[in-house]
């Protein structure tokens, strides 16, 4: 399965650079949809995403079931995985995390994460925040440790590409591993600016129009950063002292 | 001993992920409790942490003396960890820093660091501030030279894990040397995280209740981070100039 | 050609700077007019600046044709250097990017960039900001797609250095590659300097005497941050992995 | 003569450090009063300070004459130096920059640098702010580049350790080479914080006696630190390409 090597090259490559581009720390994953079974997902062991290897990458079902765990520990909140390639068939991989820029807009009352520059162009005019009090009370510890809790989560989510989850982070989707990726760089990236930008008083944002139009633009160009961040994060790579 | 070296070894990597993960500079210092003799501790000689090795590792009893001096200078402000030793039984490390996030919350008049994100779940509603004012008047230079000024920052504490220290910076615990270290760099990154949500408009704090579920969920993650933190800390070690 | 081969290397370490000072990420490009044809420029295909070799530097006419395609890709917004090199024959090279602390200004209703420091002094009494809207309506990617929108910003920019481009990122000159360079990352810089002032309330902006006189003496002092920039770059080069 | 090759070595790493610590870029610069000539200072001709070594080093007059120039260029700006040797024979080293958290207090009306925290101590209850208009005019190019501009910023500084130069940058003085840098440095750190401390709100300043208190403790501190950043500034050295 030379195809499905590459795609768990590919994850392992992901985790990497999320990790090198400030998006996850010790905390956040990254999952890719099976490439033949549509009802499974691939997703690292419990581990800092900046030391997964190949060998970390197990397979998970539908229910947030792994089928093949060998004793390995599993990600507390992998249900946010599995609800969504549930209920998003065009949704190929997820990216959950603590996102540094973006964790302010979860928990600002009055102000949504939406497109201020062309490469934001998927927050749209406004990213929906999951507030988990409302689907689980004031007493969580905010993880969505169960399925019922990822489905309430996916449904906030909705047809977006960006969920934020108040007090927490965000999560956010793509058609494929790079795309998802790409869309959680410049996530980050885009609550920098717009929370620069509001600091300087009145802001022009992108029409509806203006942000489908440069989304779409951006997925065309994905490549020309995925083949810089891959070898920035090579470059900088952790490796286990011996 | 090989306990009581492998505790050496864990302190002396808190002192390098400390600084590699810019909870101090030149200055701050991290101990912890003798592993057999509860009224002792483990800290550096005077020196700036990233350059700690294990041979600086010296004993104090809770006075705030050194057992072991040898010529060694030591850091004029022991007594931050030997008064919290002292009456925190359930303290087993002690990390004290300038945290820049942290600092200016230990200005602000008003405006308590409180928990915003799942991950500063131990700031709760909000941390006490030490005023140096009222236990040593208006002309100090704010440092914690005496048993009795440590014995006052250390009631400021009281029972929970993070103090701030007005004009100066922050002192904060934990059961082991991971668990301080775990809290030392999340109480940085929630302060920041605080800072830039506050500023956005009116902020969703955690209740009590998602406070205190979060700590003790993050209490049983710390490994995770740990060892990121200890590979990126060794891989950016400063190493003497021969 | 030694000159030709020279100016080639100049524009290949103007790239790798631009992206080691932060100016440009995986988008951005930078351009010079062609030394013996001063209707032709010089243009890396359509890659990152970080990975430009001398072997990426395509030649284009001022209709932002390429001379020698051969099967690779060009950027998308070419036209941005063709439009003003064929209106500003005191231009000598060209750089756009989606400098991260510029695109807020590009957004902000009320604010111009403009000098707050000597080594801002191009920027002067205040930059246009080039809308899209105005030439193009409510709904494009924002994107410099062709002639037309780059005699657009062209009209824009005016005689002055530095064109803002609302939602999007700013394009900066200079007379040489080192000159555009240099204003690029001091455009880059000066706008988080303002930044910062205008937080901390009313600021002292420089005369347009002084912006005048500042930028004349910045254009003699160049080769001393080039020289700079060029070994820090060289230093953090990316490498393609084997 | 050892000590002054060592004090010329001092030199050398006092230019890389503030390179290495941010408060110098391409433009700064780092003298020393001469050992063994009161009348006299070491400064690095012009070049960026991170590419200074000791065949850089030339010596001055007060008059900001060269002994010894060699056909090679002088810093612009060598009067800011000249003249505060020749007031303030208290005074053993001179650091000029465009400190980046700094500057916009430069320019902040009604905003004074001030002592926020103890490490922040010299800055007391506020610096002098050197306004070159009122010296030369609303035309200059802001520098200062006359023994007059420099007499004229040599009284604004006063007795005090810090003077900063609106629209340009700061001067900072100490009684050695390492504790001009030391003050340097935190001057830097202090402006950052109290920027951020002003955005939370109300702010406690130290007061005179603390400040006062506070930089007489730190300059008993320097070489912990000052043995840090060397390690970290020759780690990270630049070296010319072969």
């Amino acid at each position: 399965m030379p195809e499905f090597s590459a795609l768990v090259d590919e994850l392992v490559a992901a985790n990497h650079i999320l990790f090198d581009q400030g998006v996850v720390d010790g905390f956040g994953h990254v999952s890719v949809r099976h490439p033949t079974a549509s009802d499974r997902f691939l997703l690292a062991r419990s581990i800092a995403p900046a030391l997964v290897t190949a060998a970390d990458i197990m397979e998970f079902d539908l229910d947030g079931n792994p089928l093949d765990a060998g004793g390995r520990a599993v990600y507390l909140e992998r249900f946010i995985h599995s609800e969504i390639y549930r209920v998003r068939p065009d949704t190929g991989a997820v990216v959950h995390s603590h996102s540094p820029a973006v964790v302010p807009f979860s928990v600002a009352k009055d102000v949504p994460l939406r497109a201020v520059g062309h490469l934001g162009g998927i927050l749209g005019e406004g990213c929906p925040v999951f507030e988990i009090r409302t689907a689980a009370g004031p007493e969580t510890d905010l993880l969505i440790r169960s399925s019922a809790l990822g489905a309430a989560l996916a449904k906030s989510l909705g047809r977006g590409s960006v969920v934020l989850m108040r007090g927490h982070g965000c999560t956010v989707v793509g058609s494929t591993v790079r795309h998802a990726v790409f869309n959680a760089v410049y996530t980050e990236k885009s609550a920098a600016l717009q929370s620069e930008a509001m600091r300087l008083g009145a802001v022009t944002y992108l029409t509806r129009e203006e942000a489908e139009a440069a989304a779409a633009c951006n997925a065309g160009q994905i490549d020309r950063s995925w083949e810089l961040w891959k070898m920035e994060a090579a470059r900088r790579r952790l490796q286990p002292q011996t």
